[in-house]
């Protein structure tokens, strides 16, 4: 998986590092351990040599130039957050963590943009631009914990992405520094620029395998004024649920949020919040309307739901919106209770969601498992949730087994069959290689493959990753 | 700078095409020649061998196949709208046009997407899709005469970017053909997708140097409902007209549209309809709401206007919004009358719009030339238009003259000192390769370099456009 050990020695990496980064280099055995494992349950093989917590772009090619010069893999890590396994690091690889790279370089109002560090948390810096009544868009679940870094380096998406954009729309220019140490400024400060190729977009979503983010240039949207409405519409199963919410998006409404719960998810969730019981099978659709047209446009979606068979609440209220949204929101500490389980993220086009729930059923039938699952039904994006029991090991990981795996597999199937793709926002990593080429097919694999040998000749950016057939 | 000449004389090109594409092959002199040209006023030196007027995707390919076996350079041309020189082919190349493959492929009003070929005009597009209460965003000057592909190729903008965004954030996938024959589907038909590489967004702008573009999946949206408010506001001068505009981005107001004309742009276009002089110095904005909120945005965006020193008509009359707009479509038309011009595209970021407006004032006293100007003020791109007296050379082509390019030299630097860039939406072609590795740095260009000839190993895509130092 990384790359073949050389003539370098581990030690001789380190007295490197050390002499060149001083108490950046971390080698306690906790913090070589933590570095192993993201947010997917995965973790990868062995430990690291060192973590090396970099402060600036300065330590960061440091960093590179002496991996390069002694053939030593490095995995960038920002809060690790993730949940494909994309910032593990293992055996014989340097971890090199920009979390303590979190400055605000720049907030420009007047031009929408702000210039930020990659290790700043999304809601940190959304907290300082609401100061000057701005906002940047991507929304990922993990907001409160994820970095800006790691949202561009995984082309991270959430709950906002059909009305507002997904991590691509909100990106105006990256600053990577390659494999070999060089920094190179990608992108403009202007809102259109088509000089050369549009390599800003190459690294959003490329997962540190063409070089470190160290810093971005955000595009910012002013915060919508008016009111939020939140309606809440129950279906006595989950396929009336996706048609009716495909019926909204057909009718020309464009909600802000758009959320949809199964049965199981619906009702692990409850249990949890000690809510009474949900009616057996009924599955619930979430919505919020934003902007000036909020409460006209509620009520639109509210006679598309009814018309579709739900039992509709709508809300004006900003408290009872956010009671409301909290079941949504307690979706993955209700699946803890359930057992260990693996997150997934297929996307189909909207108009696939309820084939795409026939699928999950048949699936779950075929291969006797349990697939609670949540949707942005707004964007066709679905978290497929294979509960499963299983045993951590010494390090504390627990994997998934591969029954679960087989079932997954047939999921992904399915989902490329219905025109959709394997992962909607949380990345390929490791855990998705295996199939990133039936997606792709040979020869685009290849190409990229080859892309991303132009920027790191060696192959010394998170091996392993994403172009490995694991 | 074209490839070198090979073993492979012309007559053998011909045969082979002849043989593979047969009537599609047109070596008639008049096409011949017209395939040297764009509406830049540059063109190839010398004439194409062919033009191959492909009618499918295996046409494109046979044609690629053959280019690749005798290592034949291939110019990719649609309606040859351009204006930095991209598509013009010389001597020795084919001339590749897929403007006969115009289909729509598929309308998709649940999933708010289309598949189309690449010959398709963007005018015929939107009328089709306006029968589905469906639009395309893009809206180049161009758009009733330039194909999407080609809209594709160049990364086009136009005046609606700032609200409705840029062809890059209107695209979910493309189909090319490489050099060697093979077609590659990128992107996704979901409005999330992060599997691998962004190769989508890489095609957007790239100007026919990594592939041939068959196909796109293109991301809609709906017709958007409500008034549409027109409002034009002079100023003294056009550095208090730039401050102005600036100053509706800063106060948080979205218009669809915000273009700015100078007084020399202004004085051309009123002499070209018959209207009355405009005041000497005088500057203009027209600026259209649209919406729900149009008339109230319309009502706070007079308000800044008033305060900036403008002179306000505000109008909720749609034909009244449309003449007042109709000035502002006249610029090229009335530049045509001042001689011969070279139409620029320089893009800063909003706030900057005054001092750019200050350089091109300087550059105008320096160099004793004469550059009207308007502006995409709402995106902060601009169109200095050099106007020159020059006569055709025997092929009917005009090019601008030394001194006309050493204004622009001064420009170009000018803008990118401002932070801005050298192209917003017309692309690098042949016109501005001179300056790529100005903006981009020797790395950044050298990588961009050598990301194309992962696609094209030998070279023969577009050879002499945008990475080639002219």
């Amino acid at each position: 998986m990384s790359a073949a050990p050389d003539a370098h020695g581990e030690s001789e990496v380190l007295g490197r590092l050390r002499a060149a980064l001083g108490d950046r280099v971390d080698t306690t055995a906790q913090s070589r351990a933590a570095a192993r494992a993201d947010k997917s349950g995965h973790a990868a093989s062995g430990m690291p040599l060192a973590v090396v917590h970099a402060r600036s772009v300065d330590d960061v090619q440091q960093t590179l130039r002496i991996a390069t010069a002694t053939g030593t893999p490095v995995v960038t890590r920002g809060a690790a957050t993730g949940l494909a396994g994309g910032a593990n690091a293992g055996s014989g690889e340097i971890a090199l963590s920009v979390r303590a790279m979190d400055r605000i370089v720049e907030v420009r109002p007047d031009d929408l943009l702000a210039v930020v560090e990659p290790g700043i948390l999304n809601a940190d810096l959304n907290s300082a631009l609401a100061q000057h009544g701005l906002w940047w868009a991507p929304d990922p679940a993990s907001r409160a914990i994820s970095t800006v870094g790691g949202n561009i380096a995984t082309g991270a998406g959430g709950l906002l992405c059909a009305k507002y954009g997904v991590v691509r729309d909100a990106v105006l220019g990256v600053d990577i520094v390659l494999a070999d140490g060089r920094m190179l400024r990608l992108g403009h400060r202007t809102v259109k620029g088509v000089t050369g190729l549009d390599l800003t977009s190459l690294v959003i979503g490329s997962e540190g395998t063409l070089g470190v983010i160290v810093g971005a240039t955000l595009k910012l949207r002013r915060l919508v004024p008016g009111d939020v409405c939140t309606i809440a519409a129950t279906f006595r199963d989950v396929r009336t649920a996706a048609e009716a919410s495909a019926a909204v998006t057909a009718s020309g409404a464009q909600p802000a949020i758009m959320e949809l719960m199964d049965a199981a998810s619906l009702t692990a969730v409850h249990a949890l919040l000690g809510l009474d019981a949900p009616t057996p099978g009924a599955a619930q659709l979430t919505i919020q309307t934003d902007g000036p047209a909020a409460a006209a446009e509620a009520e639109a979606i509210a006679a598309v739901l009814r018309t579709a068979g739900g039992s509709v609440v709508v809300s004006q209220d900003r408290e009872e919106g956010e009671r409301l949204l909290a079941i949504r929101r307690s979706m993955h500490p209700a699946m803890e209770t359930l057992g260990t389980t693996l997150i997934e993220d297929i996307s189909v086009p909207r108009s696939a969601l309820p084939a795409m729930f026939d699928e999950i059923a048949r699936v779950e039938r075929e291969h006797g498992v349990v697939i609670p699952t949540v949707a942005h039904a707004g964007d066709g994006n679905l978290h497929p949730n294979f509960v499963f029991d299983a045993q951590p090991d010494a390090a504390g990981i627990v994997e998934a087994p591969p029954h679960i795996w087989a079932a997954a597999d047939d999921l992904f199937r399915a989902a490329l069959r219905l025109g959709g793709t394997l992962t909607g926002e949380h990345g390929v990593g490791v855990l998705k290689r295996r199939w990133l080429v039936d997606e792709l097919g040979e020869d685009q694999w290849e190409l990229q493959r080859q892309i991303t040998r132009v920027f790191d000749p060696q192959g010394i950016l998170n091996p392993g990753k994403v172009f490995a057939r694991g």
